[in-house]
């Protein structure tokens, strides 16, 4: 089995970007993406950040929908706790069938505490509130979607789902009720994202057989990643499958290694990592891992030292071999999710570089015996 | 002052449409109408009714966004007891945005009590509950649109807005918030539908100077609806204006009025009347208002009597004379909202009606002097 490439899209636009942009851009990407062969495109969703401006991923999908063939879909995350759980059931049904099955659903119970704030949740950082709330929006959107009668009355929402009433005559239609259920019938394939070592979703992940999907923080945590996932999968009497395993990376391809390197330090990507991403990085301990990867002191590490020793920079022959020895240092995954960043003023070079890894670098990166 | 021309879409497809067709069909539309001078599409919201089987409005205008010019969109009406003010202000000052102000927003309390059971509603028919509902979430779209900071708890929900954070260096943009609310900054234009005589709608709409949108439902009612609203509106200091006044209806024009009978009676129009709209008329008493306009028994009244006395079929000779004499009694309103319906198969023979009804047919209807 070889990788297969995926994109996430935060999407990293600098601020100033217009609303219009922003969603003219998130089309215009995953329309591009799905024509050199991008498989997923993973799209996620907040409320407070200026940096990750979308706070409908549902929106961008629907209008690529249309114009996009092979390419699946993924909300990461819908934040469970900031809606009503039969909306959301019924906005994830309806959009898997307009896909028609090009669609999983990555869940979240909100990393941000001012996102949390602004939907009425005080305690946002209590994750274990949190995570309360989002096994019981699981149940509700679960009922949802089996459409058999019932009524319940939870401790943070409650919902229905009614018995279709008799028709007045043979020809009377008007008691019929619509069918919101994701496509084929079932749930959608959930997923979930961890970041840190000891990430909680990871867990969460194996036991409820959900997709895992980290957020590249450093090759133990990685390895960590795998190891909580597949233990509590097993346990939970599932098989853990390394191709369902998804890992979202900075990557960026060129001709050459020169040209990959000045692009990145010196375009849209380390733009973005000097303004938001490091000091959010340095704000959540997220530099700790790389920087003990590296063995230097955290505060150390900057954009130069992210671009040598932790993004995957370079021209195809380099980026295999980096992708390669990570490979088989952690075991290998299923899905490289590059991250795409601001390029909407000159979209060739990102194009460009995901042209790259789908076609010359993905086929040659394959799971270690 | 002449007619405008809008659509509303419900979008009437009959059960076993896809939701892939059911969206394409949504974005077809959107954009054929737009082609041909149509000023307005509305899109209904309904969680329960397979005839109207559209959960989210807001992905269509999505998919029909980067593809539309002039015409405007409009919810009608977002379901304000179903999901989070928060999350639902977000969405609906983004989306203006991303329209850059092509939009207004419809706003409703639930008129079917099994989508609010869907919802948790279990008292769904009792009215005064829901517009507590519609009132409180109001409020807190008001307030999060103003990003002014507060902590809100509600009856019914919480909500708060937090300060943006002090940035930690001169560089450092992670703390910035988000911006969501609609274009321009201010609040969206609402619209309220009412159809029955003493439209409660039609008052709150002129109380809050809501536009006004009447569900046809007999010239009694119609005239009833714009002096509820008047008398509501000047109350209130405001000074009402017909323009702002929308009709939906259905109305059908071909080349001769004997094409557009036989193509109302016996195409997709009557097949949607026969198998639900009839029967939900006379359940919701909405046939009384055309019986009594026409002295005839409401059990009597079938597609035909409906064809003939309610709807606006013919020629556009014919439709301008029927829509002049409706105006001559009524006094007249801004956008005439013609209802859409299943030509999903062959959208020939609507568009074609709809092409006439915005060139040919509304310059010809003036308001009366």
């Amino acid at each position: 089995m070889t990788m297969d490439t995926g994109i996430i899209f935060h999407p990293y636009l600098r601020p100033g970007r217009t609303a219009k942009q922003t969603f003219e851009w998130g089309v215009q990407t995953a329309i591009q993406a799905d024509q050199v062969g991008i498989t997923t495109m993973m799209i996620s969703e907040h409320a407070s950040q200026i940096w990750e401006n979308i706070p409908n991923p549902e929106l961008i999908m629907a209008g690529a929908a249309l114009q996009t063939n092979n390419i699946k879909f993924a909300p990461m995350a819908h934040i469970l706790p900031h809606q009503h759980p039969t909306k959301l059931a019924m906005t994830v049904g309806w959009l898997s069938q307009i896909l028609e099955g090009r669609y999983f659903m990555g869940i979240g119970a909100g990393a941000y505490p001012l996102a949390s704030y602004m939907h009425g949740i005080k305690n946002g950082s209590d994750t274990a509130f949190l995570n309360e709330m989002v096994r019981e929006s699981l149940d509700i959107m679960e009922k949802i979607w089996k459409r058999e009668p019932f009524f319940y009355e939870g401790k943070f929402w409650s919902a229905g789902f009614p018995e279709e009433e008799k028709a007045l005559t043979k020809e009377d239609e008007q008691h019929k009720l619509a069918n919101y259920s994701p496509y084929g019938g079932g749930f959608p394939e959930f997923a979930v994202t961890g970041f840190s070592y000891n990430s909680p979703s990871m867990k969460l992940a194996g036991e409820r057989n959900f997709k895992p999907v980290s957020i590249f923080s450093g090759l133990d945590a990685l390895k960590k990643h795998w190891e909580t996932y597949s233990e509590a999968n097993i346990k939970a009497g599932f098989t853990p499958d390394r191709q369902r395993h998804a890992v979202s990376q900075t990557v960026f391809v060129a001709d050459t290694d020169a040209e990959a390197k000045k692009e990145v330090m010196e375009g849209p990507i380390g733009y973005c990592f000097n303004h938001y991403l490091i000091p959010i990085w340095r704000r959540f301990g997220m530099m700790d891992g790389f920087a003990k990867d590296a063995g230097i002191d955290p505060l150390k590490a900057d954009l130069e030292f992210l671009v040598d020793n932790v993004f995957v920079v370079g021209s195809p022959d380099t980026v295999v071999e980096k992708l390669s020895a990570l490979f088989e240092k952690s075991g290998g995954w299923g899905t490289l999710q590059v991250e795409t960043h601001d390029y909407y003023d000159d979209p060739a070079p990102q194009f460009h570089s995901l042209e790259l890894i789908a076609k010359e670098v993905a086929p040659r990166v394959k799971m270690p015996a």
